[in-house]
Protein backbone atom coordinates (compact mmCIF):
# COMPACT_ATOMS: atom_id res chain seq x y z
CA UNK A 1 0.00 0.00 0.00
CA UNK A 2 2.41 2.65 -1.27
CA UNK A 3 0.19 5.00 -3.42
CA UNK A 4 -3.37 7.00 -2.65
CA UNK A 5 -6.57 6.26 -3.67
CA UNK A 6 -9.92 8.36 -3.49
CA UNK A 7 -12.87 6.46 -1.92
CA UNK A 8 -16.09 8.04 -3.46
CA UNK A 9 -17.71 6.32 -0.24
CA UNK A 10 -15.35 8.00 2.62
CA UNK A 11 -16.82 11.53 3.51
CA UNK A 12 -14.66 13.50 6.08
CA UNK A 13 -15.58 16.31 8.53
CA UNK A 14 -12.69 18.84 9.47
CA UNK A 15 -12.16 22.23 10.84
CA UNK A 16 -10.50 23.46 14.57
CA UNK A 17 -11.91 22.49 17.46
CA UNK A 18 -15.58 23.75 17.99
CA UNK A 19 -15.93 24.14 14.79
CA UNK A 20 -19.18 22.44 14.42
CA UNK A 21 -17.89 18.71 13.27
CA UNK A 22 -19.92 16.61 15.66
CA UNK A 23 -23.20 18.39 15.55
CA UNK A 24 -23.13 18.35 11.72
CA UNK A 25 -21.89 14.62 11.36
CA UNK A 26 -25.21 13.93 12.76
CA UNK A 27 -27.41 16.25 10.00
CA UNK A 28 -24.92 13.78 7.03
CA UNK A 29 -26.16 10.88 8.99
CA UNK A 30 -29.37 11.10 8.37
CA UNK A 31 -29.05 12.45 4.86
CA UNK A 32 -27.15 9.55 3.52
CA UNK A 33 -28.68 7.24 5.30
CA UNK A 34 -32.45 8.11 3.80
CA UNK A 35 -32.10 6.15 1.06
CA UNK A 36 -31.41 2.82 3.16
CA UNK A 37 -27.75 2.61 2.65
CA UNK A 38 -25.64 1.84 5.74
CA UNK A 39 -23.64 4.79 7.30
CA UNK A 40 -20.89 4.28 9.48
CA UNK A 41 -19.95 7.20 11.74
CA UNK A 42 -16.56 7.14 13.05
CA UNK A 43 -13.83 9.45 14.34
CA UNK A 44 -10.36 10.27 14.59
CA UNK A 45 -8.10 9.61 16.68
CA UNK A 46 -9.99 6.56 17.44
CA UNK A 47 -12.49 4.02 15.70
CA UNK A 48 -11.21 0.92 16.86
CA UNK A 49 -11.18 -0.36 20.55
CA UNK A 50 -6.71 -0.13 20.18
CA UNK A 51 -7.07 3.18 17.98
CA UNK A 52 -9.21 4.28 21.04
CA UNK A 53 -6.21 3.25 23.93
CA UNK A 54 -3.94 5.45 21.33
CA UNK A 55 -6.23 8.73 21.57
CA UNK A 56 -6.70 8.33 25.16
CA UNK A 57 -2.64 8.31 25.58
CA UNK A 58 -2.55 11.60 23.24
CA UNK A 59 -5.07 14.07 24.96
CA UNK A 60 -4.42 12.83 28.74
CA UNK A 61 -2.42 15.51 30.32
CA UNK A 62 -1.21 12.89 32.80
CA UNK A 63 2.26 11.69 31.44
CA UNK A 64 4.87 13.79 30.15
CA UNK A 65 4.06 16.22 27.22
CA UNK A 66 4.58 13.61 23.69
CA UNK A 67 7.17 15.18 21.65
CA UNK A 68 5.65 16.25 17.97
CA UNK A 69 7.47 13.87 16.64
CA UNK A 70 5.83 11.06 18.83
CA UNK A 71 2.37 12.65 18.76
CA UNK A 72 2.64 12.42 14.78
CA UNK A 73 3.50 8.77 15.12
CA UNK A 74 0.91 7.91 17.79
CA UNK A 75 -2.10 9.61 15.49
CA UNK A 76 -0.48 7.86 12.11
CA UNK A 77 -0.32 4.17 13.92
CA UNK A 78 -4.12 4.71 15.34
CA UNK A 79 -5.22 5.88 11.32
CA UNK A 80 -3.52 2.62 10.67
CA UNK A 81 -5.45 0.41 12.82
CA UNK A 82 -8.57 2.82 12.29
CA UNK A 83 -8.24 1.91 8.21
CA UNK A 84 -7.76 -1.35 8.18
CA UNK A 85 -10.35 -2.17 11.27
CA UNK A 86 -13.07 -0.34 10.27
CA UNK A 87 -13.23 2.16 7.72
CA UNK A 88 -12.07 -0.56 4.60
CA UNK A 89 -14.55 -3.21 5.86
CA UNK A 90 -17.27 -0.93 5.95
CA UNK A 91 -16.47 0.25 2.24
CA UNK A 92 -16.13 -3.20 0.98
CA UNK A 93 -19.57 -3.81 2.70
CA UNK A 94 -21.08 -0.92 0.48
CA UNK A 95 -21.36 1.45 3.35
CA UNK A 96 -21.03 5.01 3.37
CA UNK A 97 -17.70 6.49 6.32
CA UNK A 98 -18.70 9.55 7.71
CA UNK A 99 -15.48 10.60 9.74
CA UNK A 100 -14.85 13.26 12.20
CA UNK A 101 -11.48 14.00 11.42
CA UNK A 102 -8.93 12.06 9.02
CA UNK A 103 -5.30 12.97 7.56
CA UNK A 104 -5.86 16.56 6.91
CA UNK A 105 -5.99 16.50 10.62
CA UNK A 106 -2.21 15.43 11.04
CA UNK A 107 -1.34 17.84 8.19
CA UNK A 108 -2.79 20.99 10.00
CA UNK A 109 -2.07 19.81 13.12
CA UNK A 110 1.57 18.27 13.24
CA UNK A 111 2.35 19.73 10.39
CA UNK A 112 1.00 23.66 10.16
CA UNK A 113 0.55 23.71 14.00
CA UNK A 114 3.32 21.49 15.57
CA UNK A 115 5.89 22.57 12.46
CA UNK A 116 7.10 18.82 11.23
CA UNK A 117 7.71 18.47 7.40
CA UNK A 118 4.68 17.86 5.43
CA UNK A 119 6.76 15.67 3.23
CA UNK A 120 6.74 13.13 5.94
CA UNK A 121 3.59 13.96 6.54
CA UNK A 122 2.81 12.60 2.63
CA UNK A 123 4.75 9.66 3.09
CA UNK A 124 2.90 8.18 6.10
CA UNK A 125 0.10 8.98 4.09
CA UNK A 126 1.23 6.79 1.22
CA UNK A 127 2.51 4.38 3.35
CA UNK A 128 -0.43 3.39 5.95
CA UNK A 129 -3.32 4.89 4.98
CA UNK A 130 -3.54 4.51 1.23
CA UNK A 131 -7.26 6.10 0.74
CA UNK A 132 -8.37 10.09 0.44
CA UNK A 133 -11.77 10.24 1.05
CA UNK A 134 -13.96 11.48 -2.31
CA UNK A 135 -15.37 14.47 0.05
CA UNK A 136 -13.92 16.52 2.62
CA UNK A 137 -16.20 19.42 3.98
CA UNK A 138 -14.22 22.01 5.99
CA UNK A 139 -16.02 23.97 8.68
CA UNK A 140 -13.87 26.91 8.57
CA UNK A 141 -13.97 29.29 11.86
CA UNK A 142 -12.28 32.19 13.44
CA UNK A 143 -9.87 30.75 16.34
CA UNK A 144 -11.32 32.81 18.90
CA UNK A 145 -15.02 31.77 17.85
CA UNK A 146 -14.27 28.04 18.16
CA UNK A 147 -12.06 28.22 21.25
CA UNK A 148 -15.50 30.07 22.37
CA UNK A 149 -17.90 27.08 21.72
CA UNK A 150 -15.48 24.65 22.64
CA UNK A 151 -14.84 25.89 25.96
CA UNK A 152 -19.08 26.15 26.62
CA UNK A 153 -18.92 22.50 25.52
CA UNK A 154 -16.73 20.85 28.16
CA UNK A 155 -14.74 21.78 31.22
CA UNK A 156 -10.68 21.34 31.20
CA UNK A 157 -9.14 21.84 27.77
CA UNK A 158 -7.22 18.33 26.51
CA UNK A 159 -3.42 17.79 25.57
CA UNK A 160 -4.08 19.68 22.01
CA UNK A 161 -7.12 22.69 23.57
CA UNK A 162 -4.46 24.10 26.00
CA UNK A 163 -2.18 25.63 22.69
CA UNK A 164 -1.96 29.19 22.31
CA UNK A 165 -4.42 30.75 19.90
CA UNK A 166 -0.90 31.10 17.44
CA UNK A 167 -0.95 27.63 16.95
CA UNK A 168 -4.69 26.87 15.81
CA UNK A 169 -3.90 30.14 13.43
CA UNK A 170 -1.57 27.86 11.74
CA UNK A 171 -3.98 24.93 12.19
CA UNK A 172 -6.24 26.93 10.51
CA UNK A 173 -3.85 28.10 7.61
CA UNK A 174 -3.23 24.67 7.03
CA UNK A 175 -6.72 23.58 6.31
CA UNK A 176 -7.45 26.19 3.92
CA UNK A 177 -4.46 25.77 2.17
CA UNK A 178 -5.05 22.08 1.60
CA UNK A 179 -8.67 23.25 0.25
CA UNK A 180 -7.73 25.41 -1.53
CA UNK A 181 -4.93 23.05 -3.32
CA UNK A 182 -7.50 20.36 -4.04
CA UNK A 183 -11.11 22.18 -4.69
CA UNK A 184 -11.91 18.69 -6.23
CA UNK A 185 -11.85 17.35 -3.26
CA UNK A 186 -13.01 20.06 -0.53
CA UNK A 187 -16.17 21.98 0.30
CA UNK A 188 -15.43 24.87 2.78
CA UNK A 189 -18.17 25.35 4.80
CA UNK A 190 -18.53 29.12 6.98
CA UNK A 191 -18.81 27.75 10.48
CA UNK A 192 -19.33 30.99 11.90
CA UNK A 193 -23.21 30.55 10.90
CA UNK A 194 -25.87 29.00 12.98
CA UNK A 195 -25.72 25.13 13.54
CA UNK A 196 -29.04 24.78 11.37
CA UNK A 197 -27.47 26.64 8.37
CA UNK A 198 -23.55 25.31 9.09
CA UNK A 199 -25.53 21.55 9.02
CA UNK A 200 -28.47 22.61 6.00
CA UNK A 201 -24.94 23.88 3.74
CA UNK A 202 -23.11 20.96 4.65
CA UNK A 203 -25.55 18.72 3.72
CA UNK A 204 -26.56 20.80 0.63
CA UNK A 205 -23.07 21.23 -0.07
CA UNK A 206 -22.45 16.82 0.04
CA UNK A 207 -25.82 16.44 -1.75
CA UNK A 208 -24.56 18.54 -4.81
CA UNK A 209 -21.37 16.56 -4.76
CA UNK A 210 -23.22 13.01 -4.96
CA UNK A 211 -25.47 14.44 -7.77
CA UNK A 212 -23.46 16.69 -9.86
CA UNK A 213 -26.28 18.87 -12.23
CA UNK B 1 16.43 15.14 12.53
CA UNK B 2 17.25 13.66 8.84
CA UNK B 3 20.30 11.99 8.97
CA UNK B 4 21.86 9.59 11.38
CA UNK B 5 24.43 10.35 13.42
CA UNK B 6 26.68 7.54 15.01
CA UNK B 7 27.13 8.10 18.96
CA UNK B 8 29.96 6.46 20.59
CA UNK B 9 28.35 6.31 24.27
CA UNK B 10 25.45 4.54 23.46
CA UNK B 11 25.57 1.21 23.37
CA UNK B 12 22.53 -1.51 22.35
CA UNK B 13 21.95 -5.36 23.00
CA UNK B 14 19.95 -7.17 20.56
CA UNK B 15 18.37 -10.04 19.89
CA UNK B 16 15.71 -12.91 20.29
CA UNK B 17 13.68 -13.52 23.11
CA UNK B 18 15.12 -15.54 25.80
CA UNK B 19 18.65 -14.78 24.27
CA UNK B 20 19.81 -12.75 27.85
CA UNK B 21 20.15 -9.72 27.15
CA UNK B 22 18.86 -8.50 30.54
CA UNK B 23 20.96 -10.80 32.04
CA UNK B 24 24.23 -9.15 30.16
CA UNK B 25 23.09 -5.76 30.49
CA UNK B 26 23.75 -5.68 34.25
CA UNK B 27 27.47 -7.15 33.85
CA UNK B 28 28.09 -4.15 30.89
CA UNK B 29 26.36 -1.39 33.43
CA UNK B 30 29.20 -2.50 35.88
CA UNK B 31 32.11 -2.94 33.52
CA UNK B 32 30.78 0.58 32.31
CA UNK B 33 30.80 2.51 35.79
CA UNK B 34 34.03 1.05 37.13
CA UNK B 35 35.54 4.56 36.25
CA UNK B 36 32.69 6.18 37.89
CA UNK B 37 31.26 6.92 34.59
CA UNK B 38 27.52 7.51 34.72
CA UNK B 39 25.50 4.78 33.31
CA UNK B 40 21.93 5.22 32.33
CA UNK B 41 20.04 1.63 31.61
CA UNK B 42 16.92 1.58 29.56
CA UNK B 43 15.06 -1.01 27.73
CA UNK B 44 12.79 -0.05 24.32
CA UNK B 45 10.15 -0.44 23.56
CA UNK B 46 9.87 2.06 27.05
CA UNK B 47 12.53 3.98 28.71
CA UNK B 48 9.77 7.39 29.55
CA UNK B 49 6.25 7.10 31.13
CA UNK B 50 4.67 7.43 27.66
CA UNK B 51 6.87 5.44 26.16
CA UNK B 52 6.31 3.04 28.79
CA UNK B 53 2.36 3.05 28.03
CA UNK B 54 2.89 2.72 24.35
CA UNK B 55 4.96 -0.71 25.31
CA UNK B 56 1.86 -1.68 27.21
CA UNK B 57 -0.66 -1.28 24.28
CA UNK B 58 2.00 -3.29 21.87
CA UNK B 59 1.99 -6.36 24.12
CA UNK B 60 -1.55 -6.20 25.82
CA UNK B 61 -3.78 -8.78 24.52
CA UNK B 62 -6.64 -7.42 25.75
CA UNK B 63 -7.57 -4.95 22.97
CA UNK B 64 -8.00 -6.20 18.83
CA UNK B 65 -4.30 -7.07 17.10
CA UNK B 66 -2.49 -4.70 16.11
CA UNK B 67 -1.76 -4.57 12.10
CA UNK B 68 2.05 -4.67 11.53
CA UNK B 69 1.63 -0.87 9.85
CA UNK B 70 0.03 0.20 13.66
CA UNK B 71 2.18 -2.37 15.74
CA UNK B 72 5.72 -0.21 13.17
CA UNK B 73 4.48 3.27 14.08
CA UNK B 74 3.67 2.49 17.58
CA UNK B 75 7.38 1.25 17.80
CA UNK B 76 8.99 4.31 16.45
CA UNK B 77 6.50 6.47 18.49
CA UNK B 78 7.98 5.12 21.79
CA UNK B 79 11.33 5.57 20.38
CA UNK B 80 11.02 9.17 19.71
CA UNK B 81 10.16 9.64 22.40
CA UNK B 82 12.98 7.73 24.36
CA UNK B 83 15.44 9.10 22.38
CA UNK B 84 14.56 12.86 22.88
CA UNK B 85 13.13 12.29 27.09
CA UNK B 86 15.62 9.88 28.48
CA UNK B 87 19.04 8.88 25.68
CA UNK B 88 19.85 12.46 24.22
CA UNK B 89 19.51 14.18 27.82
CA UNK B 90 21.94 11.49 29.42
CA UNK B 91 24.46 11.39 26.40
CA UNK B 92 24.63 15.29 26.62
CA UNK B 93 25.69 15.12 30.18
CA UNK B 94 28.68 12.62 28.99
CA UNK B 95 26.75 9.34 30.98
CA UNK B 96 27.16 6.48 28.94
CA UNK B 97 23.57 4.70 27.74
CA UNK B 98 22.74 1.09 27.88
CA UNK B 99 19.87 0.02 25.48
CA UNK B 100 18.21 -2.93 25.71
CA UNK B 101 17.12 -3.44 22.04
CA UNK B 102 16.92 -0.14 19.93
CA UNK B 103 16.09 0.51 16.16
CA UNK B 104 17.77 -2.22 14.80
CA UNK B 105 14.65 -4.63 16.50
CA UNK B 106 12.03 -2.90 14.39
CA UNK B 107 14.10 -4.02 11.46
CA UNK B 108 14.08 -7.71 12.79
CA UNK B 109 10.32 -7.86 14.28
CA UNK B 110 8.31 -5.40 12.11
CA UNK B 111 10.52 -5.79 8.81
CA UNK B 112 12.10 -8.86 8.77
CA UNK B 113 8.79 -10.76 11.01
CA UNK B 114 5.62 -9.03 9.75
CA UNK B 115 7.31 -8.53 5.96
CA UNK B 116 7.15 -4.65 6.48
CA UNK B 117 9.32 -2.64 3.67
CA UNK B 118 12.71 -2.01 5.11
CA UNK B 119 13.32 0.76 3.29
CA UNK B 120 10.20 2.49 5.52
CA UNK B 121 12.05 1.78 8.47
CA UNK B 122 15.29 3.45 7.14
CA UNK B 123 13.28 6.50 6.41
CA UNK B 124 11.55 6.40 10.26
CA UNK B 125 14.64 5.70 11.66
CA UNK B 126 16.00 8.83 9.81
CA UNK B 127 13.34 10.99 10.19
CA UNK B 128 12.50 9.88 13.90
CA UNK B 129 15.73 8.74 15.68
CA UNK B 130 18.40 10.41 13.94
CA UNK B 131 21.18 8.52 15.97
CA UNK B 132 22.45 4.72 15.94
CA UNK B 133 24.61 3.08 18.81
CA UNK B 134 28.33 3.47 18.43
CA UNK B 135 28.36 -0.27 19.62
CA UNK B 136 25.43 -3.28 19.30
CA UNK B 137 25.63 -6.47 20.64
CA UNK B 138 23.75 -9.21 18.90
CA UNK B 139 22.70 -11.93 21.07
CA UNK B 140 22.53 -14.81 18.67
CA UNK B 141 20.94 -18.15 20.18
CA UNK B 142 19.07 -21.05 18.00
CA UNK B 143 15.27 -19.92 17.98
CA UNK B 144 13.87 -23.30 20.14
CA UNK B 145 16.66 -22.22 22.96
CA UNK B 146 15.50 -19.08 23.13
CA UNK B 147 12.16 -20.04 23.18
CA UNK B 148 12.69 -22.29 25.74
CA UNK B 149 14.70 -19.76 28.42
CA UNK B 150 11.91 -17.34 27.82
CA UNK B 151 8.93 -19.77 29.19
CA UNK B 152 11.05 -21.13 31.93
CA UNK B 153 11.29 -16.87 32.70
CA UNK B 154 7.59 -16.00 32.80
CA UNK B 155 4.52 -17.36 32.41
CA UNK B 156 1.68 -16.56 29.89
CA UNK B 157 3.80 -15.11 26.28
CA UNK B 158 3.03 -11.72 25.23
CA UNK B 159 1.29 -10.55 21.72
CA UNK B 160 4.51 -10.89 20.20
CA UNK B 161 6.13 -13.65 22.21
CA UNK B 162 3.03 -15.61 20.98
CA UNK B 163 4.39 -15.49 17.26
CA UNK B 164 5.15 -18.82 15.11
CA UNK B 165 8.95 -20.20 15.15
CA UNK B 166 8.70 -19.21 11.40
CA UNK B 167 8.31 -15.36 12.27
CA UNK B 168 11.49 -15.79 14.71
CA UNK B 169 13.50 -17.50 12.01
CA UNK B 170 12.99 -14.18 10.05
CA UNK B 171 13.97 -12.23 12.91
CA UNK B 172 17.02 -13.83 13.90
CA UNK B 173 18.00 -13.91 10.13
CA UNK B 174 17.50 -10.42 10.08
CA UNK B 175 19.51 -9.55 12.78
CA UNK B 176 22.99 -11.32 11.61
CA UNK B 177 22.13 -9.75 7.86
CA UNK B 178 22.37 -6.71 10.08
CA UNK B 179 25.48 -7.32 11.81
CA UNK B 180 27.00 -8.90 8.94
CA UNK B 181 26.56 -5.61 6.53
CA UNK B 182 27.74 -3.49 9.50
CA UNK B 183 30.85 -4.91 10.99
CA UNK B 184 32.64 -2.00 12.30
CA UNK B 185 28.79 -1.25 14.87
CA UNK B 186 28.17 -4.93 15.78
CA UNK B 187 29.43 -8.03 17.49
CA UNK B 188 28.18 -11.07 17.26
CA UNK B 189 28.08 -13.20 20.59
CA UNK B 190 26.85 -16.97 20.89
CA UNK B 191 24.46 -16.71 23.33
CA UNK B 192 24.04 -20.19 23.82
CA UNK B 193 26.70 -20.63 26.04
CA UNK B 194 26.71 -20.53 29.58
CA UNK B 195 25.12 -16.99 31.09
CA UNK B 196 28.59 -16.33 33.07
CA UNK B 197 30.26 -16.74 29.57
CA UNK B 198 28.01 -14.87 27.58
CA UNK B 199 28.07 -11.79 30.01
CA UNK B 200 32.05 -12.52 30.05
CA UNK B 201 32.48 -12.53 26.49
CA UNK B 202 30.05 -9.21 25.87
CA UNK B 203 31.90 -7.50 28.23
CA UNK B 204 35.74 -8.54 26.56
CA UNK B 205 33.85 -7.19 23.58
CA UNK B 206 32.94 -4.03 24.67
CA UNK B 207 36.14 -3.49 26.23
CA UNK B 208 37.71 -4.14 23.13
CA UNK B 209 35.97 -1.85 21.46
CA UNK B 210 36.33 1.21 23.86
CA UNK B 211 40.40 0.82 23.82
CA UNK B 212 41.41 -0.73 20.59
CA UNK B 213 44.99 -2.30 20.31
N1 LIG C 1 -22.92 26.80 14.30
C1 LIG C 1 -22.85 26.81 15.64
N2 LIG C 1 -23.12 27.94 16.34
C2 LIG C 1 -23.00 27.95 17.67
N3 LIG C 1 -22.64 26.90 18.43
C3 LIG C 1 -22.35 25.75 17.78
C4 LIG C 1 -22.42 25.63 16.35
N4 LIG C 1 -22.07 24.36 15.99
C5 LIG C 1 -21.77 23.72 17.14
N5 LIG C 1 -21.95 24.54 18.21
C6 LIG C 1 -21.70 24.23 19.63
O1 LIG C 1 -20.30 24.42 19.80
C7 LIG C 1 -19.77 23.37 20.57
C8 LIG C 1 -18.74 22.62 19.73
O2 LIG C 1 -19.41 21.94 18.63
P1 LIG C 1 -18.90 20.51 18.17
O3 LIG C 1 -19.83 19.99 17.14
O4 LIG C 1 -18.58 19.64 19.34
O5 LIG C 1 -17.53 20.97 17.46
P2 LIG C 1 -16.31 20.08 17.00
O6 LIG C 1 -16.79 18.67 16.93
O7 LIG C 1 -15.96 20.65 15.64
O8 LIG C 1 -15.22 20.33 18.02
C9 LIG C 1 -20.92 22.50 21.01
O9 LIG C 1 -21.32 22.93 22.27
C10 LIG C 1 -21.98 22.79 19.96
O10 LIG C 1 -23.30 22.61 20.47
N1 LIG D 1 23.28 -17.96 28.79
C1 LIG D 1 22.18 -18.41 29.40
N2 LIG D 1 21.97 -19.72 29.61
C2 LIG D 1 20.86 -20.18 30.20
N3 LIG D 1 19.86 -19.39 30.61
C3 LIG D 1 20.00 -18.06 30.43
C4 LIG D 1 21.17 -17.50 29.82
N4 LIG D 1 21.01 -16.14 29.78
C5 LIG D 1 19.80 -15.87 30.33
N5 LIG D 1 19.21 -17.02 30.74
C6 LIG D 1 17.90 -17.16 31.35
O1 LIG D 1 16.97 -17.15 30.27
C7 LIG D 1 15.87 -16.33 30.58
C8 LIG D 1 15.80 -15.17 29.60
O2 LIG D 1 16.93 -14.31 29.82
P1 LIG D 1 16.76 -12.73 29.63
O3 LIG D 1 18.05 -12.09 30.04
O4 LIG D 1 15.50 -12.28 30.30
O5 LIG D 1 16.62 -12.70 28.06
P2 LIG D 1 16.12 -11.52 27.14
O6 LIG D 1 16.19 -10.25 27.95
O7 LIG D 1 17.08 -11.53 25.98
O8 LIG D 1 14.72 -11.89 26.70
C9 LIG D 1 16.03 -15.87 32.02
O9 LIG D 1 15.30 -16.77 32.84
C10 LIG D 1 17.53 -15.98 32.23
O10 LIG D 1 17.85 -16.22 33.58
MG1 LIG E 1 -16.18 16.99 17.90
MG1 LIG F 1 14.75 -8.91 28.49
Amino acid sequence: MTTLATHPRLVSLEGGEGAGKSTVLEALRIALGADGDEVVCTREPGGTPLAEMIRALLLDPAHEPASPETELLLMFAARAQHVRETILPALERGAWVLCDRFTDSSFAYQGGGRGLDAGFIDELERRVVGLRPGLTLLLDLPVAQGRARALGRDGRPDRIEAEQDAFFERVRATFRARAAAEPGRFRIIDASQTADRVAAEAVAQMQAWRNPA
